[in-house]
């Protein structure tokens, strides 16, 4: 249930990464893009299946020590329906390799389309009397900005096919504070005339704080056998002291952890989203591994394959 | 620039309406999928070409009375890459009729995958030395939890190529007030203790009204000859009261408006998200006109004609 597949994974491969398959043009060797405009032209059809080589190669060089894929959707949209083709085939690689695969597309709209959104990628399309899942990915990301009952469709749909979310709660980007460090107070009063002021510290009172109580308080029924819910939480490692207070709040809550690697953060920033037993969290590294050729100039796959086996080491010094 | 084709289409047309193209398999009359079944059998390929005939169908009967189109895009995504060809299919035919194509995505991430996204949507992808439009829609809507870095790309994406976004800010969902309704404060002594008090209306210091500012202000220098910027609002039927507070503080913002018709609200109540010239806003209904058969009784695409007319006439009367 819940995160549990996915944790179980963590354990046995002793790794908590997910590999971010964000196929940006520039993070794929020259001579695969060079080789598919040959066949295909300068199209999108050719970037797109570059993306699908790419991509199944580097499920092949990480399936057997990373438990986790992580494709970045907006990638795949920016080559057409061509590039949601090579999306599909290289999630169905990575699964029938026995990856567990979460769709970044933070996603959300009112509940009527949200409904929409968890069949596309997360449950099934009715056509005439069949069933048939257009994805079937593990684990979407979800935007709560629309509040609870945009959440709840996604919480159904995880729960009939065993697949979870995580929403953004504390982003990595450095204009995040913008909106979800905002103070907020529910009683108009307590801010403007402050007769009976805000209790709690500072942290307990701003927005992402709010975003996160709510995802847990929804979707506390759905608590799994480690003690998660079906709700994770996007938490930037560019935040730690963040992390480190979210944490300890949500207790029932795992964290998909984005800023390690290319976006500076250390193993010891992203330590502080673990739990006491070391579980409850999975952390991203996209470029720093999937483009590790550029920096080393070997083979693609086996690049990021050393830099992966660097980032697992990295991961158990601190855990 | 900016919203200056789309309120130039509206003037001309005396309506400011925008028809949402959601293809939730139910809207679409039975003896279409059918036949597509028929063909192709229970399959995701069969629902997206029935999805195209409805779609095309739809834009020959509203195209001459009709300014804008809005497809939702989830209902696409359900049915897998053959649905996003669907979308470009129906979005490129719109276009080629003269047609304002709004992709209902509400999407964002950090700042390079905001990049991505644009590039899918609004701009172009660089294959070889090709530069290749993947939808080229002419705005996208947007979700602005993750600050202003996020929607710059946008912005640049938007000058470039003479498009739009719209960011969400007051949603027409039930539980929009969860996060959107929330009280700030910047300065978290204000809150808890109240020395000064927060300064302002109550509607000042809500959630959704900092992010209207956040975006009215970082778009100002976009403003185009009917004073309107690149960046508009979605700002829902549902909520009257914020809309006119909202129309009064965001002079410069154009607003998207959900929730007519189907969910629920009057000519009246969105008579308030239009400034003092009648102008600044596009009213959308989906389901009253895209599923109008199934009240009907008639054929799909005279039964959509017929109530579009009928809400453009309700629109006339309160501008």
């Amino acid at each position: 249930m819940s995160f549990d597949r996915l944790q179980k994974r963590i354990d046995e491969m002793q790794n908590p990464t997910v590999v971010g398959l964000d196929p940006a043009l520039a993070h794929i060797p020259p001579y695969i893009i060079e080789k598919h405009i040959g066949e295909k032209g300068e199209t999108l059809e050719a970037a797109a299946a570059a993306v699908t080589e790419w991509g199944l190669g580097l499920v092949d060089a990480l399936c057997d020590i990373v438990p986790a894929v992580k494709p970045q959707l907006a990638y795949y949209e920016a080559l057409g329906p061509y590039g949601l083709m090579a999306l599909k085939t290289i999630s169905e690689y990575a699964k029938a390799k026995g990856m567990y695969v979460i769709f970044d597309g933070k996603r959300n709209d009112i509940s009527s389309t949200a409904e929409a959104y968890s069949a596309a990628y997360l449950g099934t399309t009715t056509v005439g009397g069949s069933e048939i899942f257009a994805y079937d990915a593990d684990a979407l990301t979800v935007n709560a900005y629309l509040g609870s009952d945009c959440i709840k469709p996604f919480i159904e749909t995880a729960v009939k096919h065993d697949k979870a979310v995580f929403a953004l709660v504390k982003t990595s980007n450095p204009s995040a504070g913008e909106i979800q460090d905002l103070y907020f107070c529910k009683d108009y009063k307590q801010g403007k005339q402050g007769k009976k002021g805000i209790q709690g510290t500072e942290s307990d009172i701003r927005i992402y704080t709010a975003v996160g109580d709510l995802m847990e308080e929804i979707s506390r029924d759905t608590i799994g056998k480690f003690g998660f819910t079906r709700v994770g939480a996007v938490v930037g490692a560019t935040y730690p002291e963040e992390i480190e207070f979210l944490r300890k709040r949500l207790k029932n809550t795992f964290f998909l952890v984005p800023g390690y690697g290319a976006q500076g953060r250390s193993a010891e920033d992203v330590a502080r989203a673990f739990d006491d037993n070391g579980r409850g969290a999975i952390i991203n590294a996209s470029r720093s591994i999937v483009a590790a050729w550029k920096k080393s100039g070997g083979e693609f796959k086996t690049a990021a394959r050393d830099e992966a086996l660097k980032m697992r080491e990295e991961l158990k010094r601190i855990i």
